[in-house]
C-alpha cells in the first residue's frame, strides 16, 4: 500500500467497524426510536467508508470528490452520535471525527 | 473492533488494495490485451472484498456466505493473476490466496 | 440492455425501491423497536440487490453466486416483513418474493 | 416507487447498463490498450450509478451529494467514451449524458 494512503486507509476501516457496530448496536437497544437517525447515519458513514477505501485504492480520477463526500458524512454521523451516552455511540462519534479529518487532509 | 475479526479485516484491506492496484497497473501496461481477464478479475475481487469488510462489521445474518463467496473469487483471481510475471500481479494472487484462507477459516 | 436480463433488472430495482422505502419508513414508526430485524434485513437486501445489478451487467463469471445469495437474502426480508401489517412491509414482502423468484430462475 | 424518482431510477438503471457493457466489451476489443481509460471510466460510472440508485431510494439526507457526483462522473465517462467509434462506446456516451442530466435536474 502507498505510505501516504495507509494510515487513512486504517483510519476508514476503524470509521466503518465503528458505525457498523453502533448500527448493530442500536437496533439491540431498548429504546430503539431514540436512535433512528442514528441507524440512519450509521448506515450511509459505513457505506461511504467501504466505498471510499475502494476509490483511494483504484487510482480513481474523484478521488479527491469521494474524500470530500465522506469527510461531510462522517462529520453528520459524529454529530448525531455525539447527542448520544452509550458507549457505541461516543466510539462512532470519535472514529468519525478522526476520519473526517484524516479525509480532509488527503485532499489537501 | 472484535478481535476475531480485526485479522480478517486487515487481510481484507491488503486484498482490497492488492486487486485494485494491479487493476490500475494492468491498465497501464504496455500489453494490456494479455492483462483483460486479470483486470476483470481485480475488480470482481476488490468489490467483494470491501463487500465483505462492510458484512463483517455489521454483524450480517449472511456473513458466511459472503465469506464463502469472497472466498471463491479470491481464488480465481489468484489463479489468474498467477499466471502473469508482473510484481503487481504477483502480489495480488498472493493477498488473494491469503484472503481466501482468512475467510474459509472465519466461516469455520 | 440483453433481454433475458432485462426484466431481471427491472424486478431488482423495484426490490431495491421496496426495500430502502421500508427501511426509512420503519425509522420513522412510533414503534421502531418492533421493526429492528425488519430494518436489519432491509438493508441487506437493498445493498444485494444494488450489487446484484452491477454484478449482471458486466457479465461476471460469479454471476450465479450473487443471484443465489439475492434470492436467500431476499426470501429471508421477505419472510422478516411478511409479519408486519405496514403498507411498506407488505410491499416490501411481495418485492422480495417476486425478486427471488426471479433470481432463481436466471441461475437456472 | 416515487413518481418524481421513477424516471431517474429507469436512466440510472441504463446507464448502469451501458457502462458495465462498455466495460466488457472493451475487455474484449482486439486493440485494449486504446480503450484503457475508458474501462476505468465505465466502471467508475458504474459503481457511482449503483450507489446512487441506492441512495435515492433510502431517502438520504446526502442525496444531492451522490447525485452531482454521479453527474460529473458520467459527463467525464460521456467525454472518453465519445472518442471511440465502438457501438459499446457510443452507447455509453449517450446514456452516460442522458443520466447527468437527469441527475442535475433531480438536484435542482
Amino acid at each position: 500500500m502507498q505510505a501516504k494512503n495507509e494510515e487513512t486507509m486504517k483510519i476508514l476501516m476503524e470509521c466503518l467497524d465503528a458505525c457498523n457496530n453502533c448500527f448493530d448496536s442500536c437496533l439491540q437497544e431498548d429504546d430503539v426510536k431514540m436512535m433512528a437517525e442514528c441507524i440512519r447515519l450509521d448506515r450511509e458513514c459505513a457505506d461511504v467508508c467501504a466505498n471510499t477505501m475502494n476509490v483511494i485504492t483504484r487510482n480513481s480520477p474523484f478521488l479527491n470528490d469521494y474524500l470530500e463526500l465522506c469527510a461531510k458524512v462522517c462529520e453528520q454521523c459524529a454529530e448525531e452520535c455525539g447527542k448520544h451516552e452509550h458507549e457505541h455511540c461516543k466510539r462512532c462519534a470519535e472514529s468519525c471525527r478522526k476520519c473526517a479529518e484524516a479525509c480532509r487532509k488527503l485532499v489537501a
